[in-house]
């Protein structure tokens, strides 16, 4: 029995969620029983999603149950294995629980080549929130040559790769994020034609920078926030739009419920403009995977596509780092190193 | 010189349309020129969305000007011809003024043939609304096997079509319509599996109905009306369901507004429930002329298709007519004779 420790959903939010919705405790491990493995883990992603999981609502994913582990993509190494798929010192990347070291069923999981690259880009622009990207803008909301492409979020782990595979498609892309420094980041070294501060004004004052920005109109609006931001976007679509929702993260926490047009405006739009509004989860297109490595791993590896991580540092830190990615203050994508990275 | 009568745009609506914002004129017609007939009216549409061609606002088809004929569909016979393509005595359909007579080009006309049946069927189950239904469940959201279809506007002129190829396409069908005669029609003379009337109770009890009729949930929406009956479907709708956004009578006049579901619920529901919503106008898929015949023709020719006709006579009638349709006073297709049919 090896012991180690775990952070559970101590009780389901009322409203915002808060420090007191998490707990961490100490928890005896089995030696892996046949088809798994023993691991432990080396990064952990943090991801708006796991927002909806705390909540009881049906969801696209089961919610996670009072006193049980919170769970996450990670990556992590085998440390015992009673699975011919992998032995002790591989390198993998699955769902695991918010912990320090695990016993999973080894068909979830995936190997990662360290060759290939810092091994938490299978967090990240290689892993969900990069295919999350593809996925949206090549099946949800697929982009056409001379497209305008709007992505929220824009420095975000799903966002930044959105509006690098939108330029490297030659599209001209704008970007809507929180504060000039994200923006900046987006211009510089994400490469978008623009990024908009949603924090500098209202949703007329965005509106207005949404028209100077894309004063043809936006075709494709990648989504990930709703609220200020929608409001703002909405009436500069074009004819034939489409708008992939890939999350509405200003609105997880029951906040910012004002902002927002009124349905029937909306809806009337979608009528007259015959807008495309779909919404979609990852977990649906595993089928792609082939077909996102193809087109994203070169642009990776040439350098064409760039992450930008936000580290929190042990175990410990992961609910304040949750909360802090639900509020906007991540940087780019947010990971918790759990463990040593062998790199 | 012809003399004839026509209806104009009077004034643009505040509000709900009312009879003066229309007027009836005399007006003079030239002969014919070069690729033009003149024609007499003898069937003429109406259809909701003329509604929105009354006002100023941006929308898909170009506002009718004030003081200029209002437009719709019409089967008329050619009294004099400058076109090589029309003789006198042809019946033919396509875009005119609310007229007894014009003068319009050649160019934008069918050919009816009167030996296929009824000629006002050009106007509806052959024409523009029975395209909308064939397209929005073929092209915008289309159905699958298994699946349960739910279309508002149950027994209109595009909804009644809709359901039936539904069913005639093996599937669950359910509808929804405004009192206890057009649901009794709609089960009995279009097959629809249920028929649940939006006048018996709020949005909760209608909500209810179709729990009843539809307990493994919706997977197609066939959306004409949005208000009350939008809000009621929504929460009913199928993990991957589709919505095809026709129209939203319930909202045109500036009136129901209230009866709507905040956008934000909407939005994350689109999201968890990854729903397809899409916005769609006929004028947009001519080139599904030949696909829409080739299901629909035989089907109307056998009897599995019917269509109900309400008629008013004569042009001077066509306002009271269209503010009726706008107020669901109508039962089937809306039709103004103009003028006598030769057959």
């Amino acid at each position: 029995m090896t012991r180690t420790r775990q952070i559970v959903l101590a009780s389901r939010p009322q409203g915002s969620a808060t420090r007191d919705n998490f707990r961490l405790e100490q928890v005896d491990l089995p030696q892996p029983g046949p088809g798994e493995v023993a691991v432990r883990l080396i990064w952990m992603s943090l991801d708006p999603y796991m927002r909806g999981r705390m909540d009881a609502a049906r969801s696209y994913a089961p919610a996670v149950e009072v006193d049980a582990p919170m769970q996450a993509g990670a990556v992590a190494q085998v440390t015992a294995s009673n699975s011919d798929r992998f032995a002790v010192g591989d390198i993998v990347v699955g769902n695991m629980p918010w912990s320090e070291a695990a016993v999973v069923p080894a068909d979830g999981l995936r190997r990662v080549d360290p060759a290939h690259g810092p091994i938490q880009h299978a967090l990240s622009v290689l892993g969900m929130p990069g295919m999350t990207a593809w996925v949206g803008l090549t099946r949800i909301a697929p982009t056409k040559p001379g497209d305008t492409v709007l992505v929220s979020a824009a420095t975000g782990a799903v966002g930044s790769v959105a509006g690098q595979i939108a330029r490297s498609r030659g599209l001209r892309v704008i970007g809507v994020a929180g504060g000039p420094e994200k923006c900046r980041y987006a211009e510089q070294e994400l490469g978008y034609d623009a990024c908009l501060d949603h924090r500098a004004g209202d949703a007329d004052a965005l509106s207005a920078a949404i028209q100077a920005a894309a004063p043809d109109g936006v075709d494709v609006y990648f989504e990930n926030v709703g609220g200020k931001t929608l409001q703002a976007v909405l009436p500069h679509m074009n004819d034939f739009g489409r708008i992939a929702v890939c999350g509405a993260i200003a609105w997880y926490d029951g906040k910012n419920l004002d902002q927002a047009p009124p349905l029937p405006a909306v809806w009337v739009q979608i009528l007259r403009r015959r807008l495309n509004v779909r919404g979609f989860i990852v977990f649906d297109h595993a089928d792609a995977q082939g077909e996102f490595v193809a087109e994203v791993a070169p642009l990776v590896a040439s350098g064409a596509i760039t992450i930008r991580e936000t580290v929190a540092d042990g175990l410990d830190a992961a609910p304040e780092a949750f909360l802090g990615l639900l509020r906007g203050e991540n940087f780019g994508k947010q990971l918790v190193r759990v463990g040593p990275d062998p790199q």
